[in-house]
């Protein structure tokens, strides 16, 4: 098993690895400043929801290092807020932070902030740990249930890059791994910044065994009977268990439910918003349209070039993140066990 | 309205431009030899199920040139046939083609099919106008409901790039835009081949208004209510309605139907198949996963290259086409009016 190293933090130093460059170079960025961590995330050099929520965490704590006053830590939450809307672990994470350091005297703050934002990275490979092993028990089930593989399709990536352990939707594929049952991945394209790309660089780097998707062969597939079960992450799951994921998520619920195959979410109790009653609550965020009309790839001597596939007039709309319905949902899978949508609130007594 | 020239045949030579490479490009390619035009519909440099039969004819003719005895026709019959699997329109006009010629002297032959040919071009064009007409009363009846522009899904490349006219599923926009009825178009990329943006190409030379979204988009836009119908060509139509169009189809036709949105068929009657009873019929065609793996684009000189996004030992699968059932089909529009599904058989009594 590959060991994650997505996020490493010395308490003045944040050091990531550059997703934008990946699969094609593996590169880490070294951040050291609050403007350097906001556009690392803005930009999607570090992505994934549980990813973001501690890279930010880690955000605070080098912004305060030279000043902590209550005006810096304000600028600080702010700035690290306003950089991606949707996914709300970056909310928690900073609501966590702004708890914890108002009361503390301004002296004590970057000090407590260091502490927290490791303490956010050690609690969310524990949580993926946990997600991992109720995941499993899916797993274990169905490939009890016939001969072959397991067969889980996934969108985007919700694996070890994703977060600060194992992943979210991928820690049960990692968890059957360890546990010698064989797992095969449908990994989806998961346009327009190809994230599955990512997911299908961390399967081969665990050895995991996988095939790549157009997103549009997500119906055909599950039409076929070729898929046991789809477990995708979350950005933010509403109170009611509707779940914002990456663009695309929904039409593969509802291909998922045509097909009477079970549809996951997996997902840490920091990606539930319980203050947000449903999905339309939910902001989503519109990127650059440069996304969808150009791509990075390397050129013949491997160096990363961007090459255009649609003239810069065309006109686009890119919506990063969709709804689905909690009513598609089989379960959402959470660090304290799977729980149907409607009864989320059941499993986290202690949330609003 | 932009003329449309995607084939033109002189009796010994078909000219087509190369979609190949669109939108980059606007080359044309002369096809002089059965083995030319096999190659260019099977490498897609000739495409959309119409324009794949009409080129077909061609093919036949320009074989048949040098020799027309049975082992000619029947050797030009079946490389034509072994180009793609999925679209009925290639078999359509083969067989067409092989029920004038078959009864013929071989010294008439050649200018039968040659006539034969450009009677299915002209045909094509017609059949267009008509799906144009049908459908436009589609469009009207929005327009009339309620103040502000149309708005119309497409997927794939339906337009007059595909046909021998004015395409199948855009001939209504084209007819809506000549009878002044405001309509704006959401194109989607269509993963693995990018047809979308030949759509999006054809769309801004007719000065069509349209927004290119990525194939994970269509699902929230529609939730959102921000389109009115969807409609999309088809590759072979089953007797019961079920329509194999390009991969992706399927899952636009779930998030229309979970949203009530009319998602309708645009086939000319080449395109249906009354020997195959259902959607389960239809041969899928698998296409070469380098599709998936790379994209061509125009380097800073503006030449065309090609790019990979994944490394070649990435396994992938690339089915090229899904089945809509036709319980999500609410009309398939033919050139001789708007059938449900399951009233096809009726517009066309003459048919087996």
């Amino acid at each position: 098993m590959h060991t994650p190293s997505t996020l490493s933090f010395d308490g003045a130093r944040a050091t990531v690895l550059d997703q934008t460059a990946l699969p094609h170079r593996r590169d880490t960025v070294t951040l050291e400043s609050l403007d350097a961590v906001a556009r690392a995330i803005r930009g999607m050099q570090v992505r994934g929801a549980p990813l973001i929520g501690a890279t930010a965490a880690c955000g605070v704590a080098i912004a305060l290092r030279h000043c902590a006053d209550d005006a810096a830590l304000a600028e600080a939450l702010s700035v690290l807020a306003a950089t991606r809307p949707t996914a709300v672990n970056l909310h928690w994470a900073l609501d966590r932070l702004a708890r914890l350091l108002g009361p503390l005297p301004t002296s004590e703050r970057a000090a407590a902030a260091a502490r927290e934002a490791q303490r956010i990275i050690d609690e969310d490979a524990n949580t993926n740990r946990r997600i991992g092993a109720h995941g499993l028990a899916l797993i274990r089930a169905i490939a009890a249930s016939r001969p072959g593989p397991v067969r889980l399709m996934t969108h985007c990536n919700a694996g070890w890059l994703a977060t600060c352990g194992h992943g979210t939707a991928l820690a049960p594929v990692y968890a059957a791994r360890e546990a010698g049952i064989p797992v095969e991945v449908w990994v989806s394209e998961t346009r327009p910044r190809n994230q599955g790309l990512l997911t299908a660089w961390e399967l081969d780097a665990s050895e995991v065994p996988h095939t790549l998707i157009a997103d549009n062969a997500a119906g055909l597939l599950l039409a076929r009977g070729e898929v046991d079960l789809v477990v995708t992450g979350a950005d933010r799951v509403a109170a009611n268990g509707d779940s914002a994921n990456k663009i695309g998520t929904y039409l593969k619920a509802l291909a998922a439910r045509d097909n009477a195959v079970p549809f996951y979410i997996a997902s840490p109790s920091s990606t539930i918003d319980f203050g947000c009653p449903d999905g339309s609550a939910i902001p989503i965020e519109d990127r650059d349209g440069e996304e969808l009309r150009a791509v990075t790839a390397p050129d013949a001597s491997g160096r990363l070039q961007t090459v255009h596939l649609a003239p810069a007039s065309t006109r686009t709309a890119n919506p990063a993140f969709d709804v689905t319905p909690a009513r598609l949902i089989t379960g959402i899978i959470t660090e304290r066990g799977i729980a149907s949508p409607g009864t989320l609130a059941e499993l986290f007594p202690e949330r609003p």
